[in-house]
């Protein structure tokens, strides 16, 4: 039987506590020592991927701590009762299955009197077969000609993670003859976004993917109709061009509205259904069905990982508990995302998605206050960009940021160009080393304004290449690491109760059942 | 005689902090009172923008103590001695004239025998030539055709604000009948970038803009060899494809390698630089010059504007001295811009360098360590995204962050569509007004799961469109805010001493010359 306890209750966060600021990282990466923390601190990952801590803040009395809490917050053992299909989500009384969308990690999960790694294997083979016959001309537009563009409609977690894994993997595509059709996408309600990706395209070889789980999200909805009278001011009949993605019970599911409908549920939150058909249909129609399927071994691969119950071989559990002895011990309130890949460029939005929007609580899964912080502020940039911009702050401001690289050895492009005898690629990876000892170790100076008093923590994520195993096993890291730092404050990661205020006052304005400021805003704002 | 002292020094500083606390604004921002809040703490800004702050945890005791702040932080007497030509930049040794670009605010600055505003506007009126001889076909390629599209190869400064500026007015133009040539961005050192932005052009019809002041930054010469090569395996004569903006001094001026020249200097940093020929080059070719000289009129009356000594109508002083009340007082150490504007889409990331790199210091301007902190991180994204993203964290989460928001009356494209009676814009507006009230007021609930304690703060800017005039505005409402609160914090917000350190090492592992932890992650990364 699991218990499901507070972390300031729980007798290694007591411990943990008492070794706050032990490592003096200036020191300890320093010389040959921080050359054996290098070695030492690593773990593999999936996907070809390795973890390396040794610029955190550890050691390995830290590491025992952490494993301790591991062990007495039975992560472990949480995970499992997730995976094997346990209403973890308890809030809105559901269970939490994105891992299966990749693989089966336990038991068999029966819902709704359904096998739902079966039901989720139909919708991705749907999918597949789906996008075969628009590649093939099977499924064309009213001229027969085949569909050249692929447009996403939707918002948050139905955007910002397909968003992030087509630009990740572009590039890789278009180099590896994986290239099918370009994507698109349109989210916000600003009319001003769709109609910048509709003058973009040619709308009459266009395919438009509607994903709203519910089938009512005002976004979603009103894009959709924007895109309708685009189509039809086009003289093309939108339930040729259109798809949907949706739960069954939706009111798109049997639409006929749509030329196919491809289906999720109540048990994949919106941030982390890019492995579902949420990110399928649009990843297999970009670049074939069997990317996406690579795509979805490498997240499988980096769940089975994250199952191992030995702290130092569970990259995701020791990033997460890295990072909650980073936040609550020693205090830091922000992360910042940094990869050194161009093609990951949107992955930072995704994952700031991902992590405030599952740990931005402050009431534990049943209800309760806590007395302790919980997820961070994420941001970032890809470098070196972000080393021309905010790192100043990073490395010589008041507060102490902890900072998560990552960085291949080889870009996807297969073009580059040798300066200096050195080309692109490696100036780039030689970037990444260096700001890692920078931040850690820092440099004396006489003059104040050029010393850097170091000791700012960072780990990176390390791979041959961002190919859609590496992709996959990246993006599953996180979604792990959320999940467990998560289950360490007790708090639901799986619901957004904090999005709900505003619609309901955005509802009420557009209503004009408005007074006070509400209504004063309004009349600011010309409603 | 000016006189700059650490914040923790002024006793109006001492008198601030025992205002801590004083405004609650669950209860300020309610029924009537809450009305009455919008309509006083407004002020009118540049543009036809205005500033409304009703939400932020001020009321008449705290705007005095911040007024009392200003004048004895000498905060109007400090921009005079900016604007007149005295080395505020005393860590490089430099005076700070980015405000002369577009216009004249106090006396004659002569510097280097020249007087700088007829240097700057002399480089601005040859970018407006050079951008009418392109659109006129008169400088056009080997086969005579018009050049299409322009290429901005330059990174931080030189990349993040005039993409910003461009994305901003990309649809504005295009419905205004401005639009004279896309552009497009090549920044980061990742060859990725360049490969990416390489395949989605035609090179024979594209115009390169080299932009680097000392004409030595790695990643723009790398970049520019990279373009270099690609115009050669084209056919083409790169010399003939690409003009430089750059210093005067620097090896890129005279070279014969380019079609022009265009000149700033050591005065402009890099992210202030997009109202110099850095932003002006591109943009000119993108819109015309008499769109850049609009968006030019809208900053000068937003410099004019920060000239004023009381501070309820200098929404740029205002807006830097709550925030300073924010972060040192209340302790927040993060803030996010929420622009409710798809065009805006990359302005918070151009704020996130001028902000975090002006300010993100530890030390005052005469190199002596301070004991209070300065400038917070910044982030953001466009609203509604954002909503379906990161805002359950700001509503729900353990920490409060100051929120900027940013909404327009108007859309910018001229398309919209009506849904459940309303149209998208409406419905884009109606969620700023909500969700400004939602995050001040929150919401009783007895499921707590469900409440929102509310309190959390936001001013918001608004304006009837999104024009040149009214961006020109706000981005140096953003400049004279930092700038403000560097006077605040005593530091210098014109260097970047932060980013040495990197360069330092990464040129050390291209040239192997490593050991210990930089030797170990070289290898790491396959260097």
């Amino acid at each position: 039987m699991i218990s499901w306890k507070n972390l300031d209750t729980l007798s290694a966060y007591g411990k943990l506590k008492a070794l706050k600021g032990r490592v003096n990282l200036v020191e300890a990466m320093a010389g040959e020592n921080g050359a054996k923390r290098v070695a030492q601190y690593a773990a593999p990952m999936a996907g070809g991927l390795q973890f390396n801590y040794a610029a955190r803040p550890v050691d390995d009395e830290v590491l025992d701590a952490l494993a301790a809490l591991a062990d007495e917050a039975e992560l472990t053992d949480k995970f499992a009762a997730l995976y094997n299909g346990e209403v973890i989500n308890t809030g809105e009384k559901r269970l939490v299955l994105h891992q299966l969308t990749r693989g089966q990690l336990g038991d068999d999960v029966v819902a709704d009197g359904v096998n739902k790694r079966d039901f989720y294997v139909s919708q991705q083979m749907k999918a597949a077969a789906f996008a075969r016959k628009v590649h093939a001309g099977e499924i064309a537009n009213a001229k027969g000609e085949k569909f050249t563009t692929v447009v996403q409609i939707g918002i948050g977690g139905s955007d910002l993670g397909p968003r992030a894994m087509y630009l990740a993997l572009e590039q890789w595509a278009r180099q590896n003859g994986a290239f099918r059709m370009e994507a698109k996408f349109i989210s916000n309600v600003d009319p001003d976004d769709a109609a910048a990706v509709l003058k973009s395209i040619d709308v009459s070889r266009a395919l438009f993917v509607l994903v709203s789980k519910s089938g009512t999200t005002l976004e979603t909805l009103t894009n959709e109709s924007f895109v309708k009278d685009a189509l039809k001011n086009a003289g093309l009949d939108p339930s040729k061009h259109m798809v949907a993605v949706t739960s069954e019970t939706s009111p798109l599911a049997q639409s006929s509205d749509y030329l196919a409908a491809f289906f999720m549920d109540d048990y994949i939150g919106g941030r982390y259904s890019s492995t579902s058909c949420v990110g399928g249909v649009v990843l297999s129609l970009a670049f074939g069905p069997e990317v996406f399927e690579r795509f979805l071994n490498g997240a499988h691969e980096a769940d089975v990982t994250a199952k191992n119950p030995d702290l130092l071989k569970n990259p995701a559990m020791l990033d997460a508990l890295i990072g909650v002895y980073e936040r609550n011990v020693l205090g830091w309130p922000a992360t910042a995302v940094l990869p050194y890949s161009q093609a990951l460029s949107r992955f930072p939005a995704h994952l700031q998605q991902l992590d405030m929007e599952s740990n931005g609580k402050s009431v534990n899964r049943f209800g309760e206050g806590i007395s302790y912080v919980t997820g961070p502020v994420i941001f970032g940039e890809p470098g070196t960009n972000g080393q021309h911009s905010f790192y100043q702050l990073l490395h010589q401001g008041t507060d102490i940021v902890p900072l998560q690289f990552v960085g291949f050895k080889k870009n996807q492009a297969g073009m580059d160009v040798v300066i200096q005898g050195s080309t692109s690629q490696q100036k780039l990876c030689a970037n990444v080393a260096a700001q890692i000892m920078a931040f850690a170790c820092g440099k004396k100076d006489d003059n104040p304004n050029k010393a850097f008093a170091g000791g700012r923590p960072s780990s990176i994520i390390v791979g041959e290449q961002l190919t859609p195993e590496a992709l996959g096993a990246l993006l599953a890291h996180f979604e792990n690491k959320v999940m467990f730092q998560g289950f360490c404050w007790n708090v639901n990661s799986f619901d957004q109760e904090g999005v709900q205020l505003g619609k309901v006052l955005a509802k009420r304005v557009l209503a004009h059942d408005t007074d006070g400021a509400l209504k004063a805003y309004s009349d600011l704002l010309g409603i």
